[in-house]
């Protein structure tokens, strides 16, 4: 591949998954690796995108600022590409950012993760397939980092990690490792833990630890479950199972959606899409009709 | 939802998945059932067609007439919607139907089955998230209608049944329970079956009973394995099963697929798609917005 016909892909926001999406990047055949940009280089990636340096950007930033860069770079006419996770308002960021970006002549993929992202894929399939029945999700064993961040906030907690065990049909337990600040008293932190809002619908048990980093592991996993009707037979049971280490999947499905964002634009299909909204062929390297061959 | 803006669906040939895709139009709200067409009445729905009658047709013949009718439908001015699964024959098919789609303003949907199908939605979506590492498609345990023909075509078969049981790592045993013609000695129908090109290469047994059809069971399933490296991180496991009746799912996903080929009709989007090509979103009743936020 010539390297003019390649993807120039940026990250921008290093953490975890910046890190593992370098990875991805440079993996690829099809992309060149366009750099890291921290957060206080917003400007200077958009200066790179004007001088045409850059197709696309990974936005690996803490998830609650997502909207607000994704906004930045597809109006400086940028792909963008966010594994933005916050269920419940992923619709109506798609919904904004689709004017965002085309005003910008751009396309953004949002919500491009696992959860959500490729499991959104397959409770898709699972519905078109058995379009009457349920469905569940059952994450982990993994770390959830929304409930580990509520568990370091309580008041005698030093540090913690909260771990998402499936119970099945989409219930879940916390197990939470918690070291506790020095004169903290376990009873206390222990109360308090369970009466959060965060803790407290669930099964949850608190386990005093000396050291919390020497648990940690970004090894996770899903359990998806269907069992639906199609046309006029029931009992129709398909299942997904991944295990996987979660930064490196979230980088890979970032990647790989990069992919399918330019592609979109050369289309001329500017607007925001979920990965539900994208061929699935689109994320892959290689021609088309290669991969039908090979895939279908 | 008005009558009018129901999609029109036809079947044409009425077998196993023929009757099944009829219960799931039916059963679709957003689908008006636009009959049932044998063989010898393709005339006549063509002229349903130029009547406005009919949007896609779900051609339900045997695969390899699929080709011709696919064709003639297409050039009617109708979609299509195929569960052709010739693997090896298909990106020919999508081709060819590509060029027939685009004079006709229409659009296909070949190898739209589950494996053919769905399957095909998994592997590329297991390619997307892990580029590097081993898919394998595991059958079964189910009856396979290719080795079923080809054991009833033996000399001296009355019937036959041909099971495909999942050894892992894409090795399968086939299981063919026959009836002899009376006079047929079982030794020497055995070792023609076994000498036949389509067992030669397995594990096989042959098993001699009295009456095929006791054993006779539309069920069959699948398992999907990859392992895989998203960016530098080896050893992402992921996996699909599926247990359902075989028809039935068949007949479903082509239902969902007349979905598809409509919308991209709609928007000018005119040729022959695998399935793999095709948004999964597009395969679902409702609004896009609403699924997006169920669903992602």
């Amino acid at each position: 591949m010539k390297p003019e016909d390649k993807i120039k892909v940026a990250i921008f926001g290093y953490g975890n998954i910046g890190r593992a999406a370098e990875q991805a990047v440079k993996s690829a055949k099809d992309m060149e690796f366009a750099g890291v940009y921290h957060h206080q280089e917003a400007d200077r990636l958009k200066e790179a995108a004007a001088r045409g340096e850059t197709d696309v950007v990974l936005v690996c930033t803490p998830t609650r600022e997502v909207p607000e860069y994704a906004k930045m770079f597809l109006e400086a006419g940028l792909c963008t590409v966010d594994s933005f996770d916050i269920h419940c308002r992923i619709a109506d960021l798609r919904r904004e950012l689709t004017a965002t970006a085309r005003d910008g002549q751009s396309v953004a993929v949002v919500a491009a993760g696992w959860d959500p992202g490729s499991d959104s894929v397959i409770r898709c399939l699972m519905q078109a397939l058995a379009p009457q029945g349920l469905t569940y999700t059952n994450f982990g064993p993994g770390r959830s980092m929304g409930h580990t961040v509520a568990a370091k906030a309580i008041e005698g907690v030093e540090d913690a990690l909260s771990m998402t065990i499936p119970l099945g049909t989409g219930v879940h337990r916390r197990m939470v490792y918690v070291k506790l600040k020095e004169g903290a008293d376990f009873a206390d932190v222990r109360s308090r833990l369970l009466a959060d809002d965060y803790f407290a619908h669930d099964e949850t048990h608190v386990i005093q630890v000396d050291d919390v980093q020497a648990l940690n592991n970004v090894a996770h996993g899903v359990n998806l479950v269907r069992n639906g009707v199609s046309g006029e037979t029931h009992n129709q049971r398909m299942e997904f199972n991944m295990t996987i280490n979660n930064p490196a999947l979230t980088g890979q499905v970032m990647t790989s959606c990069a992919r399918a964002a330019v592609r979109m634009r050369g289309e001329g299909r500017c607007g925001a899409f979920t990965m539900i909204e994208i061929p699935p062929i689109y994320m892959l390297e290689g021609e088309d009709e290669a991969n039908v061959r090979k895939l279908v």
